[in-house]
């Protein structure tokens, strides 16, 4: 069938409306009409071509919600009218050591929910700027959140879990000293989820401007990056740091206020290097430097399980399609708080 | 008491014959007469001022092994005639977490065997290049091996300690697959140790002509890390890393090779940084890149059981006290297999 999207044909090229195929649903398979899509920064990079290999047309969103409109005969967990969520996996080899621990985001052969390889026209996934999205039902997740809360769900699945996992994995939680580096669509997540986890919550923020909306959002405490009297005040005390600033800095300031065996690790992937960090800040205090991607189907639904269990969403504004190009240029200037979210509703009119 | 030792004045001189004065040992000390200590690159770069601090005269050696003489009359676990060693720490703090876990290595008043602030004479701490050294109990190790094989023991004190240290942390044993970089001082000790602990060595070297000696010493498999189909073998198979090579090097060729949540520790610290690893080898599967400094003074007895226990010394050569400045040269040049070795006995004859 053909469903509206809101796609580029070229990298240079501004989002517009257009129009693609999804397959009809297989046994396995969930067909969703989508209510709403978050802005990821992810979905900039790969429809401007700033990371390799997109192809066009491309389709951005891995920040799904939306109901079941159709399921295939074998599916079971699943029926039409369930409040459902796509992330940024849509298929997996489902056989490797990854796929067998509910890790699929590390699988080999992990298709994302666009500009992956895939079986259906054209060759490749068309993401969530569309109407309906029809996904094996391994990776559809249940969402438990009051419907009105829909639009604010949206940027869980990836911003959420992204953030979720690693501090879970980690070990944030009560006695912890958890700190937060970056207060944007990932880092806001990460205030709001350690803490919920009943950490103790330092987020870090290069903008005194930020200090008070950090606090809101959960924060104990936060320190200005570039003031070096507060940040010499946290040396060596952190149990664990989640740095979302995908920007080059320097790892060096953060590195040294991590406490014996502590770990930083980083979610975003910069375009240029960090600059390098200093051995010496590892070796001192046995510390690590780490990374970690999304996170696995299983522990995506333990996330958004547990923020429906503490009213956890995310701080959106909501945008109709044909603001999602102006979004883009906001987003560059850091102009939101914290995320877009599309209103799917918009793509017919658009 | 003075004590001929073998020193140096000054950064740009080479090391001579001097005396140095030793304290009376105090109740918790213990007095011995070192029989040999192992020649570790700290002590050139110390000695030569390549490292910030270095005080004059400067008296290095941090691998000694030697007979107690003397007890002071509050120590219970030793007595004259003991084989004991001392490693890289003769005092800490005693008190903070990291003493108290038996890690008194990331204790923040650690103080090392040489080159450290102390209220003996002349107010910083002289090292093994000497005939005796007086150090508290509590940082005295026992040794188990025979009698002669004694000067081989010398150099577990820190090359063995730094490799044994993290392979137990992170987790060497039977069904692991470990790497070890560089077969030097402490790479070709990793390989023993990692080999000891049951798990499947590979060991990576830059040369060709080290691969028969890498098998010889319990790799199971060598790899010549300039290869790049020989590197490429070894994508993603890796649950622990431990790179001993300090000259600045690329990586990530290293860390590609890892698995999902597998660990790169560093112990050697490069005078100029390693080139900057990229973010998307951390990320891509939950890897970490990680430093260890030396180990702490239970697990640095617990290594020196394991190895009398399984008949581990280190592959030496001896040297007497003027051969010292010539074994720097060749160490320099990388012409020992694998540690030059001082006979203390001839520090009076200098």
């Amino acid at each position: 069938m053909l469903v509206h999207a809101y796609g580029a044909h070229a990298g240079d090229q501004p989002l517009e409306s257009l129009q693609i195929e999804r397959r009809a649903p297989g046994a396995h398979d969930v067909q969703i009409r989508i209510a709403y899509c978050g802005i990821c920064h992810s979905d900039l990079h790969q429809v401007r071509a700033e990371w390799a290999g997109t192809q066009f047309p491309c389709v951005p969103g891995h920040e799904i919600v939306g109901e079941v409109v159709a399921v295939g005969e074998h599916v079971k967990n699943f029926k039409a009218g369930d409040l459902v969520g796509i992330g940024c996996i849509v298929d997996s080899c489902r056989h490797c050591d990854e796929c067998a621990d509910g890790l699929e985001n590390y699988c080999d052969h992990m298709v994302g929910t666009y500009n992956s390889k895939t079986d259906d026209k054209p060759g490749w996934t068309m993401g969530g700027y569309s109407e309906q999205i029809v996904v094996n039902e391994r990776y559809v997740l249940r969402i438990q959140h009051p419907k009105e809360q829909l639009a604010a769900v949206a940027p869980l699945l990836c911003a959420g879990i992204t953030t979720y996992s690693p501090l879970r994995h980690w070990g944030a939680g009560p006695g912890k000293k958890i700190g937060i580096v970056g207060i944007g669509g990932l880092g806001h997540m990460g205030i709001k989820l350690a803490h919920a986890m009943g950490a103790h919550v330092v987020a870090f923020t290069t903008s005194e401007s930020k200090r008070m909306a950090a606090k809101e959002l959960g924060a104990d405490e936060v320190v200005v990056s570039r003031n070096q009297a507060e940040m010499a005040a946290h040396a060596q005390s952190f149990d664990f740091i989640l740095n979302t600033v995908a920007a080059p800095h320097d790892l060096d300031a953060f590195l040294q206020l991590l406490k014996r065996d502590g770990t930083m690790s980083l979610v975003g992937a910069p375009a240029t290097p960090h600059p390098s960090p200093q051995v010496f800040n590892l070796i001192m205090k046995r510390r690590s430097l780490a990374g970690s991607l999304i996170g696995g189907i299983p522990e995506t639904q333990e996330m958004l399980d547990f923020c429906a269990k503490h009213g956890i969403t995310a701080d959106i504004e909501l945008v109709r399609a044909d603001q999602i190009n102006d979004s883009y240029e906001r987003m560059l200037k850091g102009d939101v708080k914290y995320r877009f979210v599309i209103d799917n509703a918009s793509l017919n009119a658009a």
